[in-house]
């Protein structure tokens, strides 16, 4: 097991108040020792928090007055001796301190690497690990929740419960094989087998029948807002966005650029695409170009293609027609406070079985209908995250699918009538795939790969 | 004294591995212990860590996995009971934590309440509170060297002796005048008087002569670079840039983008002005218009003109010359490994008495030399932030001028023989103007206003 000891500036780069330099490994407690003026920290108790300065050895000059939390193994987030310097927020300040660790000796910790420690001393398993990213990078309350979950261990706990099983049919299969004569074990048939798969499959395909959901929860709906000039997409844009607090602004003190473009829809974050240009230029098209914006649709989870009560279809109402064919949208027919000049008929026609709604988004009506049809389009009812576990990940839904394929070429040799040693090879690989998901079975280098995605520092 | 419980977020808004939410109050604990699931924080010991749940009190569902720091009154940042709250880095995550607390009966901090809640509970005065904004937004370690011994209370200990002295002497005076009887004291005279006051101005000269280096370590030296086309303006900017680290590509994981038009220049932190403009059109003047880089170059500390040894002086030159006339600038002739065109005595008669650096940047010549010409400019000799006590805040340099005015005005009393009461009125007032330096005769509208500086959750 890895021992030596990482540090890195775990809060993010910015002016804030408070910015935190974390340690974990065998020295961490010394190291900080040496460098503090204030109680000696060897010898302090556990989770205990200590005022003093941090010097420079070579000057002795103080680098930054802080608090200093002391957590020695095991109770700690990696497992091992815990410190973390707490500083007052300037960049330059922590990077002071960082850097006089860094002399003393620790290393600088790569992305990921306190959590991947927590994973390789088995205090969480990989999926556990992933959710502490996604956690971080949830955008609604939702997201969040899922995250939660999966980071209690609410998903490795099923996919542990599946494996076991795979893993009971296989060694019922292995002890058949090997100890024919032990006539008190129940020989597993082609039936049993049969059963057995297909219960597991049902359970894979449950999760992946709400993997998307699961998905859209995380990572946002990915909406398009098109249609002509002039036809009210950017009032529709305000008007989701301040219908439906846009998810940042309620944190005090941001800025709302940063991430704006989401809003909360009845439980579904949308995740507005290319906000700033449609603001800007009211136009997708005209200002990404035809190609792109093809693209950028294609892409998109949901379009919102808006229509003008008030005017005829055009002959560009009808080359966005053609854009979206085969594309999830809802119609919206804006300006209804205006007289009829749409010929809805036509309409309906072009529309085929896409929902149909009408509003005046300057009289503020229709927009209830609106938020339900989009709601609607991804949800039936309402989205249960207190029950539902949710695969969320897109690393996991390969993995179930790839599972759930396994499964299927086990159970297609079961009715071919191969052999049970054959089919068992099948069953083991699910086993595998399943594996993968928890961190069981995933090599060196995919667990190197997921965790170099995590923040520095975390 | 305000007792209520603020909260807030107090680390920088972004995507990182730690977030806080700090309360500071009466009920800081008590908040913290009804919607924390793990022990009961209410017969914790101060200064000691917990790790738990917060609860969302409704549902009772999990918001989020925490550590909680519990901290008692008198021995924390506020003097009052301080909890932070250590979150996973996540936005909405911490945005939930923070709106869990405020239901529970917490108050929103206002930018800059937990600092001046130290402050009016006396354990800092005014002046170490700024430093603790300078601190976070030092932008060199020069800065920060400044303000870590502001926060120390090094000026404070300095303007607190000034007042002092000038306390002793005004009492005196008053002591002379309601009881003339007394005559163990010694009578104020004018001579005494003029020596006092003339003894407390030159320290207010000693501060005030060294504020211009404190503003410009804790700012950054504002500098332009200006000359034709093609000249080597980015060359010089890249150049500088490459040669002095720039100064937040230090920390680990940082885009350069943020603040990385400060460089380094031997203790001397440059600020170059409208870099991204300079890199991308190679001209100043070009991308903003005439007017507005005449402002600019008026804003700026030092200006770096840059001409073309290989080329005849232009009239554009002659313009820029004269935009530059009255201020201060370095003239680098550049590209001396091409052939001489430009007349250098011309160019000596029109640069007067600025130093004059002959360069080849793209041989890395003469860079030297123009690194130690910018630090001249500045700082005769070595900048000693060790032993120097460095007024860097325009509020004090303001306050010691009429500090300093104010001893003037009494000195020119006392030439004129006016009575003691009244020279004394012109003493007293300079008393008032270095008090409100540390805060001690300031008003309530200038602490709100200057704490409402601050960043939010400080």
């Amino acid at each position: 097991m890895e021992t030596d000891t990482i540090t890195a500036i775990s809060t993010p780069i910015g002016e804030g108040a408070i910015a935190i330099v974390r340690l974990s490994g065998r020295e961490a407690i010394s190291i900080t020792a040496e460098i503090f003026k204030g109680k000696n920290l060897n010898n302090v108790d556990s989770h205990t928090i200590h005022y003093g300065k941090i010097m420079e050895p070579q000057t002795n000059e103080i680098a930054e007055e802080v608090m200093v939390s002391v957590m020695r193994a095991p109770k700690t987030f990696t497992r091992e001796d815990v410190v973390e310097i707490n500083c007052h927020g300037g960049m330059v300040a922590v990077n002071r301190v960082l850097e006089i660790i860094l002399a003393q000796g620790a290393r600088l910790a790569e992305p990921g690497e306190f959590t991947k420690r927590a994973f390789l001393h088995g205090r969480i398993d990989l999926s556990q690990a992933e959710a502490v990213m996604d956690l971080i990078r949830a955008k609604t309350d939702k997201a969040m929740s899922v995250a939660l979950k999966q980071m209690d261990g609410r998903l490795s706990g099923l996919i542990q419960r599946l494996r076991q099983e795979l893993l009971e049919t296989v060694a019922h299969v292995e002890v058949n094989i090997d100890y024919p004569e032990y006539d008190d074990v129940e020989e597993m048939t082609h039936d049993m087998m049969r059963v057995k798969t297909k219960e597991v499959r049902a359970e894979i395909e449950q999760l992946l029948g709400v993997a998307k959901q699961g998905k859209i929860l995380r990572e946002g709906l990915a909406t398009a807002i098109i249609g002509r000039p002039n036809v009210g997409k950017s009032s529709l844009m305000n008007t989701l966005v301040q219908e439906n607090k846009a998810i940042v602004t309620e944190i005090p003190g941001t800025t709302r650029d940063i991430i704006e473009e989401y809003v909360n829809v009845r439980g579904v974050p949308l995740r507005l695409v290319d906000t700033a240009g449609i603001r800007e230029t009211e136009d997708i098209v005209e200002r990404i170009g035809v190609e792109r914006s093809r693209k950028v649709l294609k892409e998109s989870d949901l379009i919102l293609f808006v229509l003008n009560y008030n005017d005829e279809i055009t002959d560009e109402d009808l080359k966005l027609f053609e854009a979206v064919s085969g594309l999830e949208y809802i119609l919206i027919i804006n300006k209804t406070d205006l007289d009829q000049k749409l010929d809805m008929d036509k309409v309906k026609e072009l529309a085929g079985n896409r929902p149909i709604i009408t509003t005046s988004l300057i009289e503020e009506e229709g927009v209830d209908e609106l938020e339900k049809a989009i709601a609607e389009t991804f949800f039936t009812g309402d989205i249960d995250t207190g029950d539902m576990t949710y695969v969320s990940n897109i690393r996991h839904i390969q993995l179930l699918k790839q599972a759930k394929q396994a499964l299927e070429e086990a159970m297609e040799g079961i009715e071919f009538g191969m052999p049970m040693d054959i089919v068992q090879i099948d069953v083991t690989r699910s086993w595998e795939f399943l594996g993968e998901i928890i961190g069981d079975t995933a090599s060196d280098s995919l667990i190197d790969q997921l965790f170099s995605q995590f923040c520095l520092g975390k």
